[in-house]
């Protein structure tokens, strides 16, 4: 797996689509708006510009790389790259809550600063917000036809989005999580947004073809699975130290694919102490090293990583069917592969549920 | 104001449209689909089938209304009217976490009996739901255009609402509400989905002509804040006791119309009253008699009925400028001003925002 700085395809036009995601809410005074720019890193709690770079955008900028990938025109593919955006945003909105994360890239989530009452009705101004850009595709010209498709598509990925969220929710009550249970449901919770910002991209470009359709969808969802099991490892095995954001989400009990293994696959003890550890109200530090230690023994980590590079792998392959030119098969595998790694999930980090 | 039973217009069709909200989620098995059913009032906790009927369902009765008063059919108008139940269904879900409610027309709310995680994500799968319900429309032949203006539409109003609540939560924290912004922002949180029912109705029927638009649209506005005055008067005036939900309610020291006019036209005597019982963490029984005494004496309640009588005839004069058949005025007037009335909320409770 590649790792470092994002490839091109993945930074281009990055200033545009921030651009276009501002021009959304620049004419909306009420403070309902700072909320969201707050979120979307752009303004300080006070309504003062920020300096700092926001995150990378990849919902959007796989939006324009499908679009790209199709012969369409970017241009055309802002409007559904700004939809997906709020969508993804709106989730992550109600996620810190559904969480209790009071960080959101390093800096105090919006339930944190207005309050849960505040940040559900944020989120859910995003999410109407969400639809609300693709309707400026009119002015672009555009047939109700298209608008129609991609907000159907929207509608259809989120709707598939909260069934993963529902599963995710659950599975924190149970222990016998198997690992394919855990990978259907990151394919939901994760993948279809992201199979979603692939097809809006096309549907941009005006492919209805079901080759294409297909062989995106399987691509972004399978990329889903693996960014989702990637950012397990990372709180388990950090490239560096594991630090409070992520000693709080391995306190928070969550499922992941290496407890997934060693519950499925370990050994009557390996099963029995990992059970006596997640029957804690919270998992402290020592508890942490103690599964770390079991995980590692149990081959958790192997495992995990051979997952991601499987996923990885069937995500590349799915490519493969969808009849696009060399060029952009080169453009996305080499985002699929970057998305999946530290450096990847530290830049964009496409994940939500699973995130503190 | 006429009282009693819902007037015919209301009922009608209630059945056909129950069942259309139903076949939404027949096919969907995931126990996410039960929560959504519960809060219809379908189905018990444990998915078992309820017996007892569910509440009017004003919103969708308005959008079938409105697509028979400009000469359309009303199964035309049932996806729409789905759409806006459903997403008037959300904002209930989400606004009941936002508020502590523990009960919702009389049984345990969604977060009361999930959690809040689940009723969070419930509520967004809820909105994913309401826009599907539009898409329905392509198998009754109807273009792509019709379904993105109802769209839009849909959206549009469903952002507004999020600026009402905005406003309506900043308002909990202020003493100084006048009561001009308290009815504007009522416009919003209450009027604008209301608005929207019966822009989707006419959608429905094919008229997108400015006079019926713009008539429906202030109708339904001063509708909204005609209930909401209503419902803020049945808090501190009930036609019976005052119950544990309306001292909940007095308890979360809400804004309401009667309080802003104490606020802004009271005695400096009483004032101060006022301002001290508010600055107390909660309203108790006895403070919150003392509230209703002084209410009384500065005259909020005649005010506060005044202006629900103001408000409807409004609503009644914008709907004379809609260029509606007669028999369509007078259906939807006597739905206005049952829906104003005690019986009328009992019945339909389509008020949210202040409802506990």
């Amino acid at each position: 797996m590649t790792s470092g700085s994002p490839p091109a395809g993945l930074t281009e036009r990055q200033d545009e689509l921030e651009a276009a995601l501002r021009a959304l809410v620049a004419d909306r005074p009420l403070p309902l708006y700072r909320m969201m720019g707050y979120h979307m890193g752009w303004v300080e709690t006070t309504g003062e510009e920020r300096s700092a770079p926001t995150r990378l955008r990849v919902h959007g900028s796989l939006v324009l790389m499908a679009c790209r990938a199709l012969g369409g025109d970017y241009s055309d593919a802002l409007p559904h790259a700004c939809a997906i955006e709020y969508m993804y945003n709106h989730i992550l909105i109600h996620d810190d809550i559904r969480d209790g994360n009071s960080e959101r890239d390093g800096r105090a989530s919006v339930w944190w600063s207005w309050g849960p009452a505040q940040a559900i009705n944020t989120g859910d101004g995003m999410h109407a917000l969400a639809r609300l850009a693709l309707f400026e595709m009119r002015s672009n010209g555009k047939p109700a036809e298209s608008i129609s498709n991609a907000l159907r598509a929207l509608d259809e990925a989120n709707l598939e989005t909260c069934e993963g969220q529902y599963r995710d929710i659950t599975l924190q009550e149970r222990l016998d999580v198997g690992v394919d249970e855990y990978l259907s449901m990151s394919e939901s919770q994760t993948g279809a947004l992201l199979a979603c910002a692939l097809r809006l991209g096309a549907l941009a470009a005006g492919e209805t073809g079901d080759a294409a359709a297909k062989g995106l969808n399987e691509f972004g969802r399978k990329l889903g699975a693996a960014i989702r099991v990637a950012d397990d490892c990372d709180v388990f095995w950090p490239d560096g130290v594991r630090d409070d954001a992520r000693q709080g989400r391995l306190a928070a009990k969550k499922k992941t694919l290496p407890v997934a293994y060693v519950i499925e696959s370990g050994s009557p003890t390996d099963r029995r102490v990992v059970g006596e550890i997640y029957m804690k109200r919270v998992i402290d530090p020592a508890a942490a090293d103690t599964l770390i230690a079991v995980l590692d023994a149990a081959g958790s980590k192997d495992f995990s990583t051979g997952t991601i590079k499987r996923l990885v792998d069937e995500a590349l392959s799915a490519l493969e069917t969808a009849g696009l030119p060399d060029a952009a098969i080169d453009e996305l595998s080499a985002a699929a592969r970057f998305l999946a790694t530290p450096d990847g999930l530290a830049a964009g980090g496409v994940m939500h549920g699973g995130e503190a």
